[in-house]
């Protein structure tokens, strides 16, 4: 049985300030707990599990990480509606930044985390192995990211930088996803790159978009005043890399 | 001053129940207001809004139909996290059936709020205007759908219907978006057409499948096992009606 204290504790790591202190955060269910223990095991500081997936699951990772708990158990130290199987908590993943990348995905303030976390499922998608973030992005590691990358988070890396002069350091053509940039449509493939997203509302900054080499927009044939973050980023992704 | 009654009576349009036994349901924040005031005044029952906003909006529509109320009240009537000032009554939207489309989408149990109103989004960035749903989708009315829609389930006609026969009777080609078609990037443009959309994890039904014309793909380049529905929709959509 698990003590109040550990189960409060875990469900601490849902706020951003507990998973600062303890340098910890939280995943949930048995699609990405398998991807995460496949590609960053020694991440794992403790897996919390019902029955059915400890028997399935045997020999996944070291049974001295693993603690079995009831279905009530799981349900109070999940942040899902409906919990699922298994919870795993995890360092931080330490990530360096990327030596010559070919592509990378910039992203200035994606806030919300449902967009940011299937901003990073598009990039796995598409084959991008690095997002680099601004700092005013939301945080990787809250649940709601973690979980919207659809286990994606253990495939892709992702850094957060405000440097960016090192991003122009890369000497990487740069595309900047604007309003009023060139139609993507019809744009030659790309093999190298930096394709930079912009927040929600406020689009890209200005010193930024300054910067680029090719702006870049999804012509509108309706009246919708824009398209969300990571359906743009999928689109524009789609055009440039795999046309 | 609001009376409890009516306060509990706006709250309680949060469940389907409730919309579908009164016919009503609830918008918020003054950009889906704007619109809808546009192009449906007369299935606004009842505007309720703060002070600024009364001032802000003289003449949208008819003062009869607009109530003042104070922040704290807007509070308790809205199921955001931050009230944006002015909350709308409305009667659900008659829709009849298209005739002679030139284009329509077809979603099959899409089933996640935010990804139904962000595809009705998409569809009306892309001059789609008639989306075709089974009754396995989610609620058109539900809250989170409607603010998903960011305005543009007033420009889109939404229309459920199982009666797949019509569908096929429109004679038009029909697409169908599934794992293993022909790769999306570089098709054709297309002037007429049907896009078949699937469920999140089941994808499309089998027997909506085998009526499709062609099977169409994403074709994937690296690693993520699926694309989010509405992205899919929005990469297609790019492909096939603005290449």
């Amino acid at each position: 049985m698990l003590s109040k204290k550990e189960i409060k504790y875990i469900q601490s790591l849902a706020l951003k300030k507990h998973r600062d202190d303890t340098g910890l955060f939280v995943a949930e269910g048995p699609k990405i707990v398998h991807e995460l223990a496949q590609h960053f095991p020694a991440y794992i500081q403790m897996l919390y599990a019902v029955k059915e997936w400890v028997k399935e699951n045997a020999g996944l990772i070291d049974a001295s990480k693993i603690r079995e708990v009831s279905e009530d158990e799981l349900e109070r130290l999940s942040q899902l509606h409906t919990p699922n199987k298994v919870i795993v908590v995890l360092k931080k993943f330490h990530v360096d930044k990327p030596v010559r990348p070919s592509f990378l995905l910039y992203l200035d303030e994606i806030q919300d985390p449902g967009n940011f976390g299937t901003i990073i499922r598009i990039a796995d998608w598409f084959g991008v192995h690095h997002v680099i973030c601004s700092q005013g992005c939301a945080d990787l590691y809250n649940p709601k990211v973690v979980q919207s990358t659809m286990a994606s988070i253990a495939r892709v890396q992702v850094h957060y930088d405000d440097d960016e002069q090192w991003l122009l350091k890369q000497q990487l053509p740069v595309y900047a996803a604007t309003l009023n940039g060139k139609p993507v449509y019809g744009h030659a493939k790309i093999k190298e790159g930096i394709l930079l997203i912009g927040n929600e509302s406020k689009g890209l900054r200005k010193e930024l978009v300054e910067k680029a080499t090719e702006e870049l927009t999804i012509p509108r044939l309706g009246s919708a005043e824009s398209l969300n973050a990571a359906v743009a980023t999928g689109i524009i992704l789609s055009h440039l890399l795999a046309n």
